[in-house]
């Protein structure tokens, strides 16, 4: 058993850390920690759980917290990540990072697009960038891991064969993404109750949103030059799920059988990548509650496009399932350990 | 390992009993059949379930399934399971029938609530109603159980205790149920379509519906005399849970702090019914894919009345996972085994 | 055309009066006051006015809306409408309040329930309750409407010919409501995220919900006696509609089909209320964006119930429309001018 | 007044036509046909009408209905309109047709997407399409009018003014797409239940929707060549609204605030389509239940692509609505009359 703190373990995700940790059969919970339901037992601010959990939520102590675990995830806002990973840090104490302190390799892109200045870029450059699917062998030794945002994940995994075989037009990329309202966490902001967002659909951050260089980042590196592409998030009211539908222009001849099998080949070791059978699209109800992406695309032979649909669980695989896998791979688990359920359907 | 077949296994039900079996650690299904998609890969049919079911589904053939099986599952509608149960216990195969068909001791009551005539009422006699809470040693000897409907499943538990202890006036029973649209089945009838159903809200059913007699002969058997009931069940736009509240006039003296009492002593073996804290009422949420039952009540001085709230996951709890849970018991198993994760939530 | 000020303007039931007011052919709005958005154009707050309104919010003086003004709405939290009520019919400015504040002719009943003091007795004893199929005359020649809260529009309607006829147990009735998330108005609170209502349901305020004693005092005032009964609203993933189940012991002898002829006796100069043919219950659905209330019943012989049901849009009969309906009484208008429109289904 | 048939008035397209005819101040309805509901009184079918439609459905006879009606609206599947509008047309009688089978100036287009032979290519090319802010005069005095889709009718308004200066790349338009499940109709498949789409987001028909060349007949015709468009529609859980993201290269150097002049320049005339502020983003809800069209976009640099959301209500704008406003036209009426109610928010 390795012994786990959660710090920030009542927003969405950290909440989902605790649903699927609860069951893993390799982690022992040692510390919850949470500013606004600090005193309060973790069963009562999510009543899903009696039974499961018998913690109460604490201010985050790093003494208290850092002594006690081997293994700390980091569910905060950004901005806050870096302190507490330093301190785990010198403690021995590995991190795995929710948030986006830590997904940037170079900081300058991080403070163009979120703002502020970063407090240790030295750290940014050592942590690894836990997407298991590209960076499995890192993640294995990696101290911390900055795991991916949300949108990423869906994108990253929906395009990544297709970048690796140079078979797309890498200006012409566009991604037209749909999200669940828990991917905006559990904020009291007027534009995420249930009165704004029910019957309602809207495009938001268009031509800005913070995931735009995160994507970049990744497909730049696995195409070995620099990638720009248009991304485009939608709220959309459901609580769990995103889909990336994503437009690409191809510049070689292939057809959508000879990449079929590239992408089965890419993900031959992938337990929680699935590329759908010819003519079945991604639903994100089939992966709701679980750690799959699912992945299909045509090629559409009147325009050269080739169109690709990939869906997550915004909470779990863009989120905390995520992590746990990070953490299987950490300690050279099974990758799926504790986390090969199927998706709540209907 | 214990061989199992499914017999329905498209429908919601049937597909929830294959979702929860293939993560449990002593069954393996040997045989999912189905009308409608018949010849049709059950991972095709519910793509969730891809890397859990390598099934294709078949025409039901009693030679097939049940020289395989040594229990089946049947998840059918109504009218449909006597002959097939038959068959299955003369072949030493046990039964859990999901549907209404051998619910009723008395199989008058029926025929007068369901308007056909019962095929085999010795066979009706000598099933367990299988609600484990209530009826937990005769489910493990039992060689047919019949599978509690969804709403018996909310209302009987909230009231096992106060009607064992004599505290309510049978008499003045009122029930208000609320139910996902998943309780009616993969049926396609105008009424369960998305935009009848979103944003919309209503009774249906009333005083005419056929989970009352249910009900009426679980409480009756606990009261040691007839009771009847008002029951009204509602549709909500949501896919899973049942929401049960519950209004009855006490009839002796008793605290709240007593009846709390009464229910903890009651359940004290039920790994699935938590009483919740005061003041902490039951949301369907957070039993969401689990097969908890979440209860709490307050007592009224106003007015005299103790008024009651279940909530459960009418396909878990109030259908497949409760099948399960009788799985359990028939084979001597842990209750819980297999079934024991929290709810999703959010 | 009329002067009406609305002080309050960008919650919700706010802008559903500017929504209906912008088409009202006698209504003239002159001002719209907001404490959050003072200072922004009100189609910018609620772009669905873009071309019906031209107003910004601003702070509210009495100065410049009173002064202005020959009728205010005001749709404010409780505790806040005596002030600025007192002033208004100072300046012989007539008063529409959609608050709670007025709507107690005993205040000792709202001090309890509401916890605090009544700054001015002698004005609440003055409002009239303004539920125009009761107190049709008497709204006509009021100062100052009282506009009743949303569930008890609901539940009186339903159960005003059942008492004033004496059909019913008075102490027998209980009352299960469910409203949409538009009921708790534009509140920034955990509870009403969408994250938190979509896919669940639950029951709040049990036993202690203030619209209890507002719906005993309309109650008894027709019942001529005192009388009590058991309200347990339920909140339901829907953004506008209010439906009531209601349940009462019959104390006389009487057929479902003369209680029919007693309700459309009741509402024959009614616009607004329709008694659904038998067998058909009232969906929120069908009365969404309108201002109608639908009603049924049954009567359930096994138990000596009646059964009832009503639906209406909390924000339109329940709350804004409502205000129309009186400020068309106030002055001498037809009742239904510019408010009969049909609910939008789907 | 003018006397109006509605040809299949029991879908949602009929029923919203109903909806919209029972209150415009120049429409008297004088027949309505269903072949489902023949024989039943539309308010029975759809209770929302009680009070405003007294009909009763009856089987589509030529001689009753042609004989009465100066106009007739066809709100048919597919592949039926011909005959009626030929009959009509004989009579004297001038069509709205709401369905496909006379969009097409080229018949061809129409038989290799439908997959049918059309029967009158003829009447196809002497239709008028539909969409007034385009074809205004034509529709004046046109005597058969193809109404125009719901996906088509939110993407050429929300690309015509780009189009027609000649801004943007023609090989480089993506049109990402997301409908509300009313889009469908009220057909009972399996994947329009509740249980299917709720919580649930999906695309489908992708790089063969029938919409597509529907857009690119339109568009082509306004660039004077022909464009090809990538076009992916979504099913999204609400019942009303589709809102289409579409992105498109920029082949001039122009600035966002030129564009926004072309814009309103275009559109100078046209009551139902309002470009929102720069920021503020189409949201379904906005225009929800109306006969509007928001649109907006934003000048993305770093990639050189304009993007662009355009949000209407299916059913009204995208169907019911748009036709009412080509009958106002029709008979020279003020474009919006009986059409300028503000969309219901929240």
């Amino acid at each position: 058993m390795v012994k786990v703190g959660i710090i920030g373990a009542t927003g969405y995700t950290g909440a989902e850390l605790v649903r699927l940790a609860s069951r893993h059969p390799r982690v022992e919970l040692v510390a919850l920690t949470s500013q606004t339901f600090s005193g309060q037992e973790m069963a009562r601010v999510y009543p899903s759980l009696y039974g499961f959990c018998s913690h109460t939520c604490k201010n985050f102590s790093p003494e208290e917290v850092l002594s006690q675990a081997e293994v700390v995830f980091l569910a905060l806002p950004h901005g806050h990540a870096v302190p507490i990973a330093e301190e785990a840090l010198r403690r021995g104490v590995r991190v795995i990072d929710l948030g986006a302190d830590l997904r940037f390799r170079d900081v300058r892109v991080y403070e163009e697009w979120y703002g502020i200045k970063h407090p240790n870029p030295e750290l940014a450059a050592r942590a690894v960038y836990g997407l298991p699917e590209i960076h499995r062998e890192e993640i294995a030794s990696a101290q911390v891991v900055a795991n991916p945002g949300c949108y990423p994940t869906s994108v990253i995994l929906a395009l990544a064969p297709l970048i690796k075989g140079g078979y797309g037009e890498l200006e012409s990329i566009v991604i037209d993404a749909k999200s669940g309202v828990s991917g905006a966490g559990r904020k009291t902001e007027i534009a995420y109750l249930f009165t704004e967002c029910n019957e309602n659909l809207h495009p938001y951050g268009v031509a800005r949103h913070r995931h735009t260089p995160e994507i970049e980042q990744e497909l730049s590196l696995i195409a070995g030059q620099e990638v720009r592409v248009s991304f485009t998030p939608h709220l959309v009211p459901i609580t769990r799920g995103i889909l990336s539908t994503i437009y690409v222009n191809l510049k070689v001849q292939v057809s959508e059988e000879e990449l079929r099998q590239v992408y089965e080949e890419f993900y031959r070791e992938a337990p929680f990548v699935k590329l759908l059978p010819p003519g079945l699209w991604p639903h994100t109800r089939w992966v709701y509650g679980s750690n799959f992406c699912h992945i299909n695309f045509t090629l559409d032979r009147r325009t050269g496009r080739l169109i690709l649909a990939s869906a997550i669980d915004n909470l779990t695989k863009g989120a905390s399932g995520q992590a746990l896998q990070n953490l299987n791979l950490m300690f050279g688990w099974p990758e799926a350990l504790g986390l090969d359920y199927p998706g709540l359907s209907p």
